[in-house]
Parts: structure tokens; C-alpha cells; sequence
């Protein structure tokens, strides 16, 4: 099949690699309908992870089951799936818990921007819509396989609950459904930490009822300021960077919670200011199965447009041309076409 | 008066310091009816904090309220109180919201284990008892100025629910309190790491189901043998070194939170396996004040018996005695009687 490889620092390709296989009776392959590019995947296109050449990148997709194994009995060829970027069996006892993440099980999406893709714990991680969605409703389908959780896992893990403020730190596309997550769950202020003037409008439309533009220590001051020297009641810290993490840290107040979901590189937690002002860290890799079912329903019910985050659509034979406008910040959120 | 004062590392010395006295209308002093020695105070005394030689140390007391500034009415001199060790105006913004040791005007006691003490913040500090309690009362009583509410604090903040199993890291005197609080908020399991034979009684007092002797790796195993490998729903950390929150962390299953209340030295959290495992991090300096109330509650209606803490009780003048008899692990909890 074609797919999309890594080969090094800024060189994606589209290569002919082998198709993948049922190999174990609790695998599917599923054939992608739309794909797209990660945040996290800019960190291996940039030369910050390490990589092995000519490996598959991708993990977020949506698509039609095309075969399942002897295990899977809940989904058939011809179902359109959502597949969530981290598999989980949904039965052991950390699924069991809500901690899909931690699957004794855990597998991934290893080719998400291709013609098709292996889920292993098909029946535990896919979940799928009645019959065929249409063709405008996919590219919000697509952001349930990672994205959207994602942002939503920040709003949660930072405890956001109905009339408090929430601070966004990061205005990538996770940073985005942070956004949407916490204006979802009730916050009555949203703040979306942003300078650019695209992702500042699809934070507004998301329903950031402000966007504080400065960064670091004037950020921080802004927050301060909206929030009457209290601090936020909730921060969504949605980069992974030390800089963001020192930021939302900064304008968490007294016994909050910053959740955060950006892969850390480099951080070092304020552990003196953790303790003494009692700010707590949760959140980690979404348990993406976990939320799914509920935020189809909230996509299916209509009201929000998930799918705006998109702002590039590239066949899949111009994947490059998505990560270098993804790398340039031109785009928020790429769609590759398979 | 008489006062415990530092000199150096190891250098604890009964001193005539001036008294204190009243210098803002929310001030009051306390006559100090018990005092005792906290964990916290052997780091300075072994030399881990910097101090400034001839400061007064101690910041656990109850006495009788000797004087108030003219802002403090819900308390006059002859009632007897608790004192929290970190004093709070309990109306700011952050008091409001259940954060007391965030208070804008944060105090704390400095003279502990002395005759006398200034509270500042008296009247949203200090919570008073029905006339004077008996005798025998007193050492209970006297938990809860910090170990009680602390211990209480590093459950609440890991999440200790009915039925789940709560892992207790660090057996000194606010571990302990972990595992009576960790039991009371209905643990099914608490599990105390102790390696001290008259600690590991103490513990099985406060509720332990189960005592792990074993440290590091070998505690970690066995920690998740008792759980079938899938590890604690909480963990408390209760010590405060690396070693302990390292533990802490493998212990801790995917999806739970590690309750953190001893002070951090030299600590340095895993982050990633933070992240990969969803393991939260919340806790930090107890909001006493807040706890005191419901902790007096159930002191009074007997069923427990916090006072028992105590295994040794040493005249003020002895107090270098105290401070060894810690040091050395020869004693829990010191309590000091000016």
C-alpha cells in the first residue's frame, strides 16, 4: 500500500510498504477514508525524537473495516470505524477504571496517513457510526481519533467544572479542543492563550470568550489581571514544552489542577511552587476509547463543528506539503486524503 | 519566655526569647498547653535547611488564648484552642475555595514548642473547643494542629474512595496519620510501608490492613503482588526524599493520584512515566484550617485514638531530648510540655 515514511529531519515521503496483516485473532485493518497530521508528529519531523528510517508516521484516521480477526465480533467489513490512536482490549482492569491508556494491551495507530491501517484490540478500541457518515460530517468524525479526546482529557484531568475560569496554554489543535472541551463542560470563562489570528478565531468559534496574545511573563500577567490576581480555576497545558508548562503552573491558583496532555520535552516541574500553593498535575495520553462514545454523540447532535480545526486538505501524495505547512504554522490541522 | 531555639545542625537549646505580643488587630497569643516536634523540624536540625542561629523552631501547639487584637471576636483569653500550624484569614479568595494554605495572608506558627504563641490570623485560624478539655484529651487534641490534618490531606488529595486500596509511603508520624485517614475515609485495603516494629504497630492501630517492610524494589513487588499487579488507587507520600516519591510512583496505578505531603527534597518527579501511566500528582502543604473542624468532630466522638501518636513526652527543658530521641528513631512523636 502507499503511506506515508519518515526517512529523517524534515524528509517525509510517500512509499510502497507492505499491506498490513491479520496476525493475531484481535487485530482489523481498517481501509482509511481521511487521515491527518498530529502536532506530535512535528517532533519527530523536526529531529526531536528519535526515529528509524523509512518507518510509517501517523496515527490519527477514520475509515471502512476491510477485515477483522477470529476475536472481533462487534464490527464486520463495510463498518465505518473511528479508530482511536491508542488500542486498549476495554476489559482489563486499568480500562475498567476509565485508565484506557494504561491497557495491559496498549497498542497504536502505526500508519494512520495511508490506504490502510492495523488496529490491534479491534473490539475493545474501534467504535463505529450508523451506516456510512456523510462526506461533510467525516472530517469531524476524524478529530475523535485523537485530537478532540485529547483536548478534552486536558479540560477533565485539569477539573473543569460549570462557571469557572479555564486557561488554555497553546493554541495548536489540541490546544483548540481544550477550548471546546471546557467551554463544552461548562466553564463560564474560556481563555485561550494565543497569537495567531487564525487559531484565535477557531478558538473564539470553539467558544474562548477571551484570547490573552502575549506569552510568558506578560501572559501571565494578562491572566492575572482577567482573573482579579486569583489565578485560573482550571489550566489546560496543551505543548509539552517547559516554557508552557512554567506558564501554566504560574496562572494555576491555589488548589487547581493543571491537566496536561502535550508529550513533555524538556520540563521541569515547579515542584516548591506545586506544594506550597497546592497546584496538582494530572492528565497524560488521552484514554481515548473512554471518551469517544460521548463526543460522537455530542459531534452527531450538531451545535459544534469539530471538524473547522481543519484549515489544509492534502492528497496523501502531497503529505509533505502538510507537515511543512503544519512545521510553518500556515496550517492548524492537516486532512490527507488517502 | 521559654522557648526552643536552633543554633546549628544538631544545636537545640531552651532559650529566654521576648515574649510575643500583639501588633495587628488580627493578632492573638496562646499560652501553650502542648506542644510537640514535628518531622519537618529534623530538617533543619540535621543540617538539610538553612536557618539563622537562635530562631525559635516549633509550629505544632493547643493552648488556652491568653490575648487578642481587637479584630478577633469569635475567641476571647481562657478558651481553649487549636492552633493550625499555617494561619489563614479562611475569607480570601483562595481560603473560599478550600486552598486555606494559599491565603493571601498567610502566617505560621513560630514558636511552637515554647510557652507562648503568636497566632496571626487569629480568628480565621484558630477553632475552639466546648470549655476545657480533660487532660487525657489533650495529646489528641494536639494531632490536630498539623500531623492529623496533614496525614488527612495526602488522602483526600490521592483520591482514597470506599473500597479501594490506599498505599501508604513513609511511617513516621504524618504517614501514620495517611493510614488512620486513608482507613477512615473507608480504604478497603491500606497498605503502611514501614520497616519499624513499634511504627508498624501504631499503624495497625490506625488501620493498616497490611504492612510492606520491604523498601525500594523489593517493596515495590510487593506492594503489587498484594494488588495482582495492578497496583494502588492511591498512594500517599508522606516522607518527602526521591527515594520515597519514586516509590510512590511505581506503586501507583495507571490512572490514580500520588498525594503528596512531605515537604520535597531533592525530588525529581517522573514525568514520563507520569504521562504515559495518567498517574496525577496533587496535594502539598495541608489546608489545616479547613480540616479542623470535621478532624474535631471525630476526636470528640472517641472510636479513635489520634493522642496515641505519642510515644514519648518530654518536659520543655528537655526538648534537646525530644529532637534526639527522633533523630535517632528511638520515638514517633515527641510531645513537648512547656
Amino acid at each position: 500500500m502507499r503511506a506515508t515514511t519518515i526517512h529523517g529531519t524534515r524528509d517525509i515521503r510517500v512509499s510502497d510498504v507492505p499491506d498490513p496483516t491479520i496476525t493475531a485473532p484481535t487485530d482489523a485493518i481498517v481501509k482509511i477514508v481521511a487521515g491527518c497530521i498530529c502536532g506530535s508528529d512535528l517532533w519527530p519531523y523536526r529531529g526531536e525524537n528519535d526515529i528509524t528510517p523509512g518507518d510509517t508516521i501517523g496515527h490519527e484516521c477514520v475509515g471502512v473495516v476491510e477485515e477483522v480477526g477470529a476475536d472481533v465480533t462487534s464490527f464486520r467489513p463495510g463498518d465505518f470505524v473511528i479508530v482511536p490512536f491508542d488500542h486498549c482490549d476495554n476489559t482489563c482492569a486499568h480500562c475498567r477504571a476509565g485508565a484506557q491508556s494504561g491497557c495491559v494491551n496498549l497498542g497504536f495507530t502505526e500508519s494512520g496517513q495511508a490506504e490502510y491501517t492495523l488496529v490491534t484490540q479491534a473490539e475493545g478500541s474501534l467504535v463505529k457510526t450508523d451506516g456510512m457518515p456523510d462526506a461533510a460530517m467525516v472530517p469531524s468524525l476524524l478529530t475523535l481519533a485523537d485530537v478532540f479526546p485529547t483536548g478534552w482529557h486536558a479540560a477533565v484531568s485539569a477539573g473543569v467544572r460549570p462557571g469557572g475560569t479555564a486557561v488554555v496554554v497553546g493554541d495548536g489543535a489540541v490546544g483548540l479542543f481544550g477550548v471546546l472541551a471546557a467551554s463544552l463542560l461548562g466553564a463560564e470563562r474560556v481563555v485561550a492563550m494565543s497569537r495567531h489570528e487564525p487559531r484565535q478565531a477557531i478558538a473564539r468559534a470553539f467558544g474562548a470568550t477571551d484570547v490573552v496574545a502575549e506569552r510568558d511573563q506578560a501572559g501571565v500577567d494578562a491572566v492575572l489581571e482577567l482573573t482579579g490576581g486569583v489565578g485560573a480555576d482550571s489550566v489546560l497545558e496543551c505543548v509539552g514544552t517547559d516554557q508552557s508548562m512554567q506558564t501554566a503552573f504560574k496562572i494555576a491558583r491555589p488548589g487547581s489542577t493543571v491537566g496536561f496532555v502535550g508529550v513533555p520535552h524538556g520540563v521541569e516541574l515547579p515542584l516548591r511552587r506545586m506544594f506550597r500553593g497546592n497546584i496538582g498535575l494530572a492528565g497524560g495520553m488521552a484514554p481515548t476509547r473512554k471518551y469517544i462514545p460521548e463526543l460522537l454523540e455530542k459531534v452527531l447532535a450538531g451545535g459544534i463543528d469539530p471538524g473547522l480545526v481543519f484549515d489544509l486538505t492534502v492528497p496523501l501524495d502531497d503529505v509533505a506539503e502538510g507537515y511543512r505547512a503544519m512545521d510553518e504554522r500556515r496550517a492548524t490541522k492537516v486532512l490527507v486524503q488517502p
